[in-house]
């Protein structure tokens, strides 16, 4: 598709189906409390800020939008991988890669942040407690946080920054995107319909760093133990996995209710990635 | 939500989402050659043909923007959906109902009739061999139809006319979207989350008349069978089905090709007005 809205929300589309990945909401799996529907849902609501960063318009208020949108049927769905998402769609206007994405992120501004924050009002984010002198900025403030980032002149790469470690997704604006445009690169490496890749190159992502969103919920020990377990399945060579033992792990983690949904943030957007550089066919 | 293309693409997702829906795409199951990715393609493809169609433009036009965009992948996936779809989006910006629903349908010009016509040059769609003093009117000639078509002062509304009997999405358009609004009614009844309902609507409308695709394709035998067997399988007073019993007849259709996919198209119309109406929550 020529236009990276599609793209974007096609990306969006595919991760959730992808299967099985481990943990998460998939073409066979629900959580109690996200099911497949939310993100059919979630991926139509953002829509609006898809287009919007697509246009032109500045990151923090695109993400806001897209971030509402997703959030109309009260279920926060796709929060990481939109705020991975939307400054590449807004780097696909020029040209989709990592040295133009990194200028996206540069170029962000304290009012962007103050749309981030506002973002928070739209949906539940499951966050741990910041560090003392950050409290003013907890995200749990949304738009009451917003003279703090002013008065500090924190812009929203800023914000991104001070959130790692302990939040792989600000990680890949600190870092330049790098996991994103390597789970692009294996997926156009992998093989079957891009389903089945993004299942493949989501396990290989878990098994070579813990998933911060598990560290967050569940601690670090459970988070080593869920990433050794991925690296037992991976075949790192040839991407290639046992997959009886994976469909078995998967129904695992969701009975634990163990989530790794940053490393599904991550895979969506390499799919986004792939799909703009015609790496993934449909 | 409160954008019926929003909606629209919602409705299409949640119809393939749906599962068991025997003998088509769902949740659990792809045919050999149309995978449930290319049903998320499509209805992202036709976004902005729901939006033209959102936005007061003309049927005809919407529409074959709309195919245009589901076809960027190769595949037919929702042309019998979007022709259901598209005027009951064009009704929903005044009120989602038969009489409003009716009245679009019936203002249609030639010159929806041509950008019908021109669709068909996107994709290809299953069709038999028309009568022939309608020969120069056969969809397969594409754009080349045109000037029988104007020659003929024909309308879509009259393109569709002359479709019925064998096309019971062209139906929907003579009978005012008839069971497009039953089935809508039904998925507010029915229980559980609204890809079940989907599933269970599905095998109710599947129980009352054979899939004219199923006709087209297999002949009246074929489909009055499986019309019989989904018979058996509905409890009409609950809407309630012996579910292992339907993924059974799901498989079984899947491994014989039997595609019932106008009733699915039925259920994806039933799905939007639903949505529309709010009585069915995600």
């Amino acid at each position: 598709m020529d236009d990276p809205a599609d793209n974007a929300e096609l990306a969006l589309l595919l991760e959730v189906a992808g299967t099985p990945k481990p943990g998460n909401v998939d073409r066979h799996r629900d959580l109690d409390d996200l099911r497949f529907e939310h993100f059919l849902a979630g991926a139509v609501g953002a829509r609006e800020g898809l287009d919007l960063a697509a246009n032109g318009a500045a990151v923090g208020p695109a993400f806001e939008r897209a971030i509402e949108g997703m959030a109309t049927h009260g279920e926060n769905s796709q929060f990481g991988a939109l705020l991975l998402v939307i400054p590449l769609v807004r780097a696909a206007r020029d040209d989709l890669s990592q040295p133009v994405a990194e200028s996206v992120v540069e170029g962000t501004t304290v009012a962007d942040a103050a749309a981030f924050y506002r973002a928070f009002e739209h949906v539940d984010v499951f966050v741990g407690d910041p560090p003392e002198d950050m409290e003013p900025l907890d995200v749990r403030r949304g738009a009451d946080a917003i003279p703090a980032l002013e008065d500090r002149g924190l812009t929203l790469l800023d914000v991104m920054d001070r959130s790692v470690p302990g939040d792989d997704v600000a990680r890949e604006w600190i870092r330049g995107f790098e996991r994103s445009f390597t789970a692009a690169e294996r997926l156009a490496a992998a093989d079957g319909p891009p389903t089945d890749r993004a299942a493949t190159v989501f396990l290989s992502l878990l098994a070579e760093r813990p998933d911060t969103l598990v560290v967050k919920r569940h601690g670090e020990a459970v988070a080593a133990e869920v990433t050794e377990r991925a690296a037992e399945l991976v075949d790192r060579d040839a991407l290639e996995t046992d997959r009886a033992a994976v469909e078995t792990f998967a129904d695992e983690l969701v009975d634990r209710g163990v989530n790794p949904g940053t490393t599904a943030d991550l895979t969506a957007a390499g799919l986004f990635i792939a799909l703009e550089h015609e790496a993934v066919e449909i």
